[in-house]
C-alpha cells in the first residue's frame, strides 16, 4: 500500500459528496477518487441482491485505481453489501454505519436512539445491529423516510413542505422518547437545520458523514498512511470525480453537497467490472 | 405478425401498469407481456443518452418475445428514445406522448395547455413539439414535478403534503390561464383526485395512459390484429410481468397501479440485450 495513493469513495450517486466534503475539511492533503453510480441511483429502494451486485462493480472500479482505503459513503451499501466488498480486497474498507452507530451510543442519555434512512437501510437493521454490538442496553427504533432524498435533490431544504414531511415521518419517534437521531443517509445532513427546528434543539442529530471522516483520519493516522503535512502531496489534495450518468447533471446538484463548485468530472462505464 | 401474439409494454418501472390497466379494461382478450426496468428506475432524472441505452435493452428483450405491438408506457422513454426504438423493429411502436398531446389539443378552449412530467420529459420538449405539430396555435407551458413520483410510491395520494407540493408546483401554470393539464408521467393518474381538488373542477386533466389505450385499440382494430371477441384467445387475456429488481417489491406497490393483485412476476436480466 502506498501512502501517496488516493482514498477511494464510493456512493450510489451524489450524496457521498457530504463525506468527501468532511474528509477534505479534515485531511486537506489527501488525494481522493470518487465514484457515484448516478446512472443507477437510488440504491435505497432496490432489493439487497441488486444493491450488492451494483456495489461490487463500483468497488472493483475503485480498487483498480490502487487506492489505499475504500470508503463506502452510501448507507445502503454499507448496510447490505460491506462484507461482500471487504471479501474482494486486502485494503481497509470503511462504511458509514459503524462510525454513526458508535457516536450515537456515546451521545444518548435516554438510551433511546432513532435511526432514519432509506428503505433498504432501515429494512437491513444494520444500525440497530451495530448499536447492539456497541451498547446492548440501548433501544433503537428506525424509520425510512423515502421523501427526504427527493426533497434534498429538489433543493427544498426548508419551508412548509419539508417541515410537514418531517413531522409526518418523525412524530412517532419523538413521542417514543428518543434523544438522539442518526441521519442514516448521506443526503440528510442537508436537512439538518430543518430537522433541528422540527425536533427541537434537545434532540442530538448524528451526522454519519462527519463521524466517518473522523474514523478515516484515525485509521490512516494509526497505520502511518495519513498525509498530514503541507509538504505531503506537494501541499494540496486533489479530487477526481467519476460518474456513470452525465457529468452536467452531477455538477448541477453536486455543488450543494460539496459546498463548492466542481470540475474534473468524468463519465465512466462499469460494464467491465461485473466480475 | 401474429394476431394471437402478445402486446409488449415497456416501462422504466412500475408506473406503466396504469397503461396496462387501461388496455386490460378495454381489450380483455389480449395477451400482454410487461417489462419494468425496476433495477434502474427512475429514468426521468437521467441524461437522454443513458435513457436511450436502457430503453433499447428493454425494447430488444420484448421484441424477442414476438410481440405484435410495442407500447412504450414510459413518458421519459417516449420523449427521448422513441425513434431509436422504432429504428430497430418493423412492428408498430406506440409511445404515450402523441395520444396525450392530441387529446389535449381537442380539449383546450383557452388554447393554453400545461404539461407536467419528469425532468427528462419536460426538458425534451416532446409534448410541446407534438402539440405544435397537431395545433400550432396552442400555447404550451411545462413544469417538472420531481416529488410527485416519490409521493405516489409512498402512497401519499391525498392530504396536506401532496396538496402543498402540488400548489407549489402548479400555481404558476394555473395563474397563466391554462384550462387543460396533461399528466405526462404514468404515476400521475394516481394523483388525479388530489389534483382535481387543487386545480378546481374546471381544469381538464389529460391521462396519457387512458389516451394511449384508446390508440392501441384503434391501431389493432385498423390492422385487423385486435382480439375483440370472447372466442379469441380462449376467452381471456393474460398478463406476464417481467422486472429487473426483486418481484416482491414490485408486487407490493404494483397492486396500487394495476387496481388488482398480481402474480406471475418474473425477475429477468437485460445483460444480454446491450446490442
Amino acid at each position: 500500500m502506498n501512502r501517496d495513493a488516493p482514498i477511494g469513495v464510493f456512493d450510489s450517486g451524489i450524496g457521498g459528496l457530504t463525506v468527501v466534503r468532511e474528509i477534505m475539511a479534515r485531511m486537506p492533503y489527501e488525494k481522493m477518487v470518487y465514484l457515484g453510480d448516478t446512472a443507477r441511483v437510488p440504491y435505497g429502494v432496490r432489493a439487497p441482491e441488486t444493491v450488492r451486485r451494483y456495489a461490487l462493480e463500483g468497488a472493483r472500479f475503485l480498487l483498480e485505481r490502487d487506492i489505499k482505503l475504500l470508503v463506502v459513503a452510501c448507507n445502503t451499501v454499507s448496510a447490505v453489501g460491506l462484507s461482500e466488498i471487504t471479501a474482494i480486497t486486502s485494503i481497509p474498507v470503511l462504511g458509514v454505519i459503524e462510525p454513526g452507530a458508535r457516536t450515537a451510543c456515546k451521545t444518548t442519555r435516554a438510551g433511546k436512539v432513532g435511526v432514519i434512512g432509506t428503505e433498504a437501510t432501515v429494512r437491513s437493521g444494520a444500525y440497530a445491529a451495530a448499536i447492539g454490538r456497541e451498547a446492548p442496553g440501548i433501544e433503537v427504533k428506525s424509520k425510512s423516510c423515502p421523501l427526504f432524498v427527493p426533497l434534498v435533490e429538489e433543493g427544498w431544504l426548508e419551508g412548509e413542505v419539508p417541515v410537514m414531511v418531517a413531522a409526518k415521518y418523525l412524530t412517532g419517534l419523538k413521542d417514543w422518547g428518543m434523544d438522539t437521531l442518526v441521519l442514516g443517509c448521506t443526503h440528510y445532513p442537508l436537512l439538518k437545520k430543518m430537522l433541528n427546528n422540527v425536533m427541537g434543539t434537545d434532540m442530538r442529530l448524528i451526522d454519519s458523514a462527519h463521524e466517518t471522516a473522523l474514523e478515516v483520519e484515525s485509521l490512516l493516522r494509526a497505520s502511518g498512511m495519513l498525509l498530514a503535512d503541507p509538504s505531503d502531496n506537494r501541499g494540496r489534495g486533489t479530487l477526481e470525480l467519476c460518474v456513470t450518468d452525465s457529468p452536467e447533471k452531477f455538477a448541477e446538484v453536486g455543488g450543494r453537497f460539496l459546498g463548492s463548485s466542481m470540475d474534473n468530472i468524468k463519465k465512466v462505464e462499469l460494464e467491465a467490472y461485473k466480475g
